[in-house]
């Protein structure tokens, strides 16, 4: 009997919500009586190159599991930071992924990953088009950096927004407790888009001014004015609170950190410390205390303070591209429109993908201020909706509770 | 008219409990129709010294600012280090405290506080005794640290349990996903005392064997034992994590961290980075990707992963205390006594404070390994109790909601 089977990988840097979207592929799949299985390959796309994959089909028919994978941070079926070949230099890599397709009965993948993934899709989908391929692929966005183009904003934003913004409150009652002036430096995920740092404005409210400071990539750092900056808020405010993104550079586009000279596959180069870079200049600079602090890795896996919104979004997100899948739709990103304000609304959609990949969108000038050392009230409008509502967190023994790794049980 | 008044003051490092601890002073001055005002000291004892204090009792009738009071983290009051001078040094300072008291009519006064706390409080008390006041003197304990004696546990510790737990799972989530080997570091706060590094071991269950080793200030920590248990463990798993105090110490006493050479007004000297230190041991030493996380000041600022068992007898405390004072009891640190297991059951009592103060509980020996690289199964039943049920926090679009500070309105 022939079968019409689905597989799903998972790509890149963990979200809190990437496993929703895996979800909503699961969930697609299984109301789609057209479909047989919805394979899951392991650490992305190496698990086909490789072999390692799950059938997914019979643990998500059961509710509890699928509930409980939405709100599971990271990746359910594991990452990888593989950089797929371009198709003239290492053809033997795609006849691999393609034999493998066909022999799975394969007619559909879903690529749920940031920039770097819709690039292995826009390839793969180049390759299906040169072979005349029928195997459907569709990329489901997520990255906490918020910077893919197209889609309004991306599946795992709004959950670190919100594990940010609810950070920078807490850090906030903690330090306004001494009176001897301090400065906080709270540095924050972003190379090349501020979106996440520009996020921690959620936290200011009747009483809480900070971040008093809000530094992005999007707009030259110097030092000089930084130090102008904090000395003049000082002697408004005891505790000066700084957000500021790990990429932001000078005029010349040199980043603000101790670089490590390291880079990755991908050709990025490794930061390291922002934030320390700027203590290190008040100590020197400036007679008063300051700490650095980096939200490090929490801000993207810090399930419990997830954003509903986002969770649910993500969801939808991923059984719309098993939709297009369906209606033979290949080669495309699923999007997300925002169709109303008031109240919040959305729609889903979908963008050929070759006009996303490797393209960063950044926050725009009418959301900075002049000065480039805040957001402007503009963007309130933008964030706000996305970080809305709390997920359903269960606990054991006081310990959120969560699905379980699977090749770990 | 003559009236009967308390003052409570906060002082030390902030926790999620510590303002639990002062609705439970609130609560208890309301419920005594013996006393008129509840007045709140800013800035812990310097308040009284330089009288800038609220008047509490009206705010705290109302029901919904007492609950909201029990959520919000760090101090309401404010802070200060100031340590207490001896009597014989400068007795001015004394008379100035006496003075203010008896100017306000104040008949006890409550400070809510750490070691350093409860050594003002024993001063306070033997100045009390010296000069005849009747002014009833009384510690409230608080500290993430849980390294005071007598007590069986400390306010505030098993909120920051519960945050530490529950980080190191999701670090787990977050760490898994790659196949390269790694390494990860975890720093936890925990000077002298390794409580709080103990308690990453509640991330552990059936999938999670992360921290996979357990490095805590009361063994001394040894350099090539640390890289040889890694060694090992990376032969075992892809992706070994590592919970570390800040505290840890070589077998001379010396602590394993680059050592800024400043101490602080209590004679402190000031850390940083164990994390980073073995993090560029690691590196140097292994060929294998490694990453240091300081969880920083969100371990005890992080109100919304708090324990809500902590926070109930958070409040308990602040409120016994008062009935101590009500009793005319003096020179008290009120502490809890576990008096079941299963199921868990407390009972509230006092210690005379001069056997608590300056004193550090350590991590007993039955609850540390013979390798000194993590803790026991006997410890499990000693936390276990203290990170149950969650607290009940509100959110305001989409951020949590705590009581504003009151001078920043």
């Amino acid at each position: 009997m022939e079968m019409n089977n689905c597989i799903v990988a998972q790509s890149g840097g963990p979200t809190a919500a990437i496993n929703a979207s895996l979800a909503g592929v699961i969930q697609g799949v299984l109301d789609h009586p057209e479909y047989d299985h919805i394979y899951g390959s392991l650490n992305g796309i190496t698990g086909i190159l490789e072999e390692r994959f799950l059938d997914l089909t019979e643990t998500f028919r059961q509710k509890e599991n699928l509930e409980l994978l939405k709100v599971t941070p990271a990746m359910y079926l594991g990452s990888c930071r593989y950089k797929l070949p371009k198709m003239e230099e290492d053809i033997a890599t795609y006849e691999t992924i393609f034999r493998f397709f066909e022999k799975m009965e394969i007619s559909a993948f879903f690529y749920i990953g940031g920039n770097d993934s819709m690039d292995t899709v826009d390839k793969l989908s180049a390759y299906a088009a040169k072979i005349q391929s029928n195997v459907r692929m569709i990329g489901i966005p997520k990255t906490i950096d918020n910077d893919l183009c197209v889609t309004d904003h991306t599946p795992g934003f709004g959950s670190a927004a919100k594990y940010v913004a609810a950070s920078f409150l807490e850090i906030f009652h903690d330090t306004v407790i001494y009176t001897p002036k301090s400065v906080t430096i709270v540095e924050i995920m972003g190379r090349d888009a501020g979106w996440l740092t520009a996020a921690s404005v959620l936290a200011r409210n009747e009483y809480c001014a900070a971040p008093h400071l809000i530094y992005l990539p999007e707009s030259a750092f110097d030092k000089e004015a930084f130090l102008k900056d904090v000395g003049r808020l000082l002697e408004q405010y005891n505790n000066v609170i700084v957000a500021v993104s790990e990429g932001i550079c000078d005029k010349d586009g040199n980043y603000i950190s101790a670089s490590t000279g390291a880079v990755d596959n991908f050709g990025h180069s490794q930061l390291s410390g922002a934030g320390k870079t700027l203590e290190y200049l008040v100590q020197e600079r400036l007679d008063v205390k300051v700490r650095s602090i980096e939200l490090n890795i929490l801000q993207r896996c810090g399930a419990h303070m997830a954003s509903r919104t986002d969770l649910e979004e993500s969801f939808c997100q991923g059984r719309h591209g098993v939709s297009c899948a369906a209606q033979g739709k290949t080669g495309l990103m699923v999007t997300i429109q925002r169709t109303g304000s008031q109240p919040y609304q959305v729609t889903y959609g979908s963008s050929p993908v070759c006009e996303i990949a490797n393209q960063v969108k950044s926050v725009p000038k009418e959301f900075i201020n002049a000065a480039g050392n805040d957001v402007t009230p503009e963007i309130l409008p933008y964030l706000q909706p996305l970080v809305q509502g709390q997920p359903k967190i269960a606990f054991d023994q006081g310990i959120p509770r969560y699905l379980p790794v699977p090749h770990l049980l």
